[in-house]
């Protein structure tokens, strides 16, 4: 996908509201001649005179000057637009069909259909937002919890470009006094001083490491933790996986109306979306058939961040599951290098006076990652959620700091981070100021790559091509 | 569902725009307090000191001061807005967890979740449009082809409204004197004249008549037409289905991101959808799953509207094909009695001397209901096409009638009709004023009926149930 300026000259048009029958559909247009082609074939005042942020009802024809339908025109006269262009909202009945009609008519009028994220782009492009302000559109408008939601508008809202801005400012002061000095040529003169600089570059370098630390964080924030449930058949992986949801269901359809396509296997707890995945009994096999179950299931454990080991209380011990996975696994270590792990005692109901914690310690496994309960008497279940928190949350504050949730803006400022290593390395060993120079220019250039102040169209392509349509 | 007046007096929100993520999802609120609602959470202009149809950009706030969102809200004050009471439409990014955020917090200052279609049942009470018209908005949002749109729109614009007042007006007067004789007691004055009275329900009985008539093609645009491909194994159906589909297909795909979650299997001809319904082939079954195959496609047949019966022009004659259904059938009359028949003769292409209209005389089968093709070469496919059209169209210029497309509709109309009959009756038998008066009365209630000049909460919560949230 091309940006190029001749591609901004058009009026593009798309449905903004998601697909689908509804009371009421939005089709945006934006551009020089937004309001032109929307009044071309709007019977009601002339929209070519109303003033900005004005809502106008009129009937929208056809070229054989049949209805398509009753609609609300919105104009936004530019600037003061989404994307600093000229806007028209126009809000129709919800239907397919009228919706394809008046986009048709709009095409046919001299507008052509948006590319995905045009409309946002076209905001970074006039300098509505910067780049990581675009992009915190579409992970608010992604977003579907508390947390996720919070870290999205602040960056939207400019917190993450801010923090981005300042060290870069700090950084561009310095390097134009180190630029300074190559103008001077031979004449060893040292405009900025070393000591300073150092100091500087080491404190740039700590914020960064925070933002990169943040990362992790960020992407179970943004993403969800993926969480299995495993354990040896009739270990009450199902009852457990429904006494964790049990809560939250009733909340979910609480409000009539507004949720739905909800993955139903989702917990939140505290903002943060835990993915559970219930799985097959984990035992030897007995045949084939079940043979592939626990492979599926070892698949799934491989992939995951947590892992919910489940066993009866009564039954087995964690070291016995441990085994039959050992022998599943044929000793590989997979499970134990990628996922977070916790225990839980099930079934305490039925013998309330085992002490599992002091009865496993031969396991090895900390009581901080051993919970009792009973699943079937939601007993325990809530300390078993914040067990769960705990283990991908480390600081509970996280919300008033600035998180990392984008992997582009990662693998910048890792890049900047090496960048002002080479500027430490080179004081360090004496390289001349030209060299420095371009380490700290590297460093500012990454940075620039997050907010946008330098981008190519690849960059943009790549990242407004991830929106949807209408935005 | 019960739409008492204390009811009406709350201020109601719903979202208005499809679930599902979005760039952008519009809530609306409706009633005395609705402005007052959202400028309490609102960060901006006051909004209960702006004009009408004004749009005021602003942030939304939960009750512990945290953005919820960046938000235009739309203001159209009473009675400018469709449901003539204050409105609010917020505008805020198309995020489930924003919309449930915002709807949450509408709900927390005073307004409640809306009943499906409560913002058009409230635009029916206040007057903003009659009964037929509301129906006609969810009938409009369901609409999905040209023919059923165009029929939608002209109902909601009040061109049936206005067929149905016509007639109830002619009535009015005729019952308004001859209630006027009933004042004058024993006195056997005479002010209605009863040849004009006759004329007139005769007349009347006939647009009546008209519009009855009109509802079995009004249920084919408004539903579509189900249409079974049925056949022996081979004889080509699931190539003319493709054929059929072809050229479809190529149109659904042109405006990029506007279709979707379409029914592959419907046909459009001349706007009228044609459901078509690919069927496992029928003969002699070999074995128990192939005879429950079989017997699926005789009950497809059993409710479909029309069935395109293919049979491969080398193999088997019409006559075969019926001989095989009769005998799954054994003897039972419903497919004939059920379904208009179309008869295909496919694969032309590989035996073009082939003269089936005269090789099927012997089979008693009309040669307008045979139609010759080759459904791999797309010979005689349009040909075909306009013989499934004209099975269910009589009148290829029905969009210019009024169209009856509601049953609710229909059925008064019959009882209409029925109240005419026995005026008309109680006339020739010479029976008193008051008899006539009254079934006058009758046919007025129910055509009153079909406009809401008379309705019930029974009636309202019937019809307004069947809406969408939102709308």
């Amino acid at each position: 996908m091309a940006y190029s300026k001749h591609n901004l000259a058009d009026t593009i048009v798309a449905l903004s509201t998601p697909p689908g029958t509804g009371a009421i559909g939005v089709i945006r247009l934006s551009g020089k001649e937004a309001i032109q082609i929307v009044n071309n074939v709007f019977d009601g005042k002339d929209l070519t005179k109303q003033e900005s942020h004005t809502i106008h009802f009129g009937t929208i024809k056809d070229k054989n000057e049949k209805i398509i339908d009753e609609v609300l025109a919105s104009l936004f006269i530019e600037p003061k637009s989404y994307t600093k262009e000229n806007v028209v909202e126009v809000s129709c009945h919800g239907s397919d069909y009228i919706i394809q009609q008046l986009i048709q008519l709009f095409i046919d009028k001299g507008a052509r259909m948006a590319q995905p994220g045009e409309f946002t782009l076209r905001a970074f492009l006039n300098g509505q937002m910067d780049l990581s302000q675009a992009e915190a559109v579409a992970d608010l408008i992604a977003s579907s919890s508390e947390s996720s939601h919070d870290i999205a508008i602040n960056q939207m809202r400019g917190g993450f470009s801010q923090k981005i801005k300042d060290l870069r400012q700090q950084l561009v002061d310095f390097a134009s006094l180190i630029e300074l000095e190559l103008d001077f040529g031979e004449e060893d003169v040292e405009f900025a001083n070393r000591d300073d600089l150092k100091e500087l570059v080491q404190k740039i370098q700590s914020v960064i490491k925070g933002l990169l630390q943040s990362f992790q964080l960020g992407n179970v924030i943004k993403n969800g933790v993926t969480t299995v449930i495993a354990g040896r058949p009739n270990a009450g992986k199902s009852t457990l996986l429904n006494a964790l949801l049990n809560e939250e269901r009733a909340i979910v359809s609480e409000i009539e109306g507004t949720t739905r396509d909800t993955i139903e296997e989702v917990l939140n707890i505290n903002g943060i979306e835990f993915r559970l995945i219930d799985t097959a009994g984990i035992r030897r096999a007995q045949d084939q058939i079940e043979r592939m179950g626990v492979e599926k299931t070892i698949e799934k454990i491989a992939k995951s961040t947590v892992v919910i080991y489940v066993f009866d209380v009564l039954e087995s011990t964690p070291k016995d599951l441990w085994n039959d996975i050992d022998r599943f696994l044929q000793g590989s270590k997979i499970l134990t290098a990628n996922s977070k792990q916790i225990f839980v005692a099930n079934k305490m109901d039925l013998n309330p006076y085992t002490q599992p914690t002091d009865y496993y310690k031969q396991d090895l496994i900390s009581s901080d990652n051993l919970i009792t309960v009973s699943a079937k008497n939601q007993m325990n279940i809530e300390y078993l959620k914040e067990a769960l928190y705990n283990l991908v949350v480390d600081n509970p504050n996280f919300i008033e700091q600035t998180i990392v949730t984008n992997s582009r803006h990662y693998e910048a400022l890792q890049k900047s981070f090496e960048s002002l290593e080479a500027v430490l390395f080179g004081m360090s060993t004496g390289v001349t100021s030209d060299f420095i120079a371009m380490d700290i220019r590297q460093s500012l250039h990454f940075l620039g790559e997050i907010t946008g102040e330098i981008s190519t169209d690849d960059l943009l392509g790549n990242i407004f091509s991830n929106f949807c349509i209408g935005k």
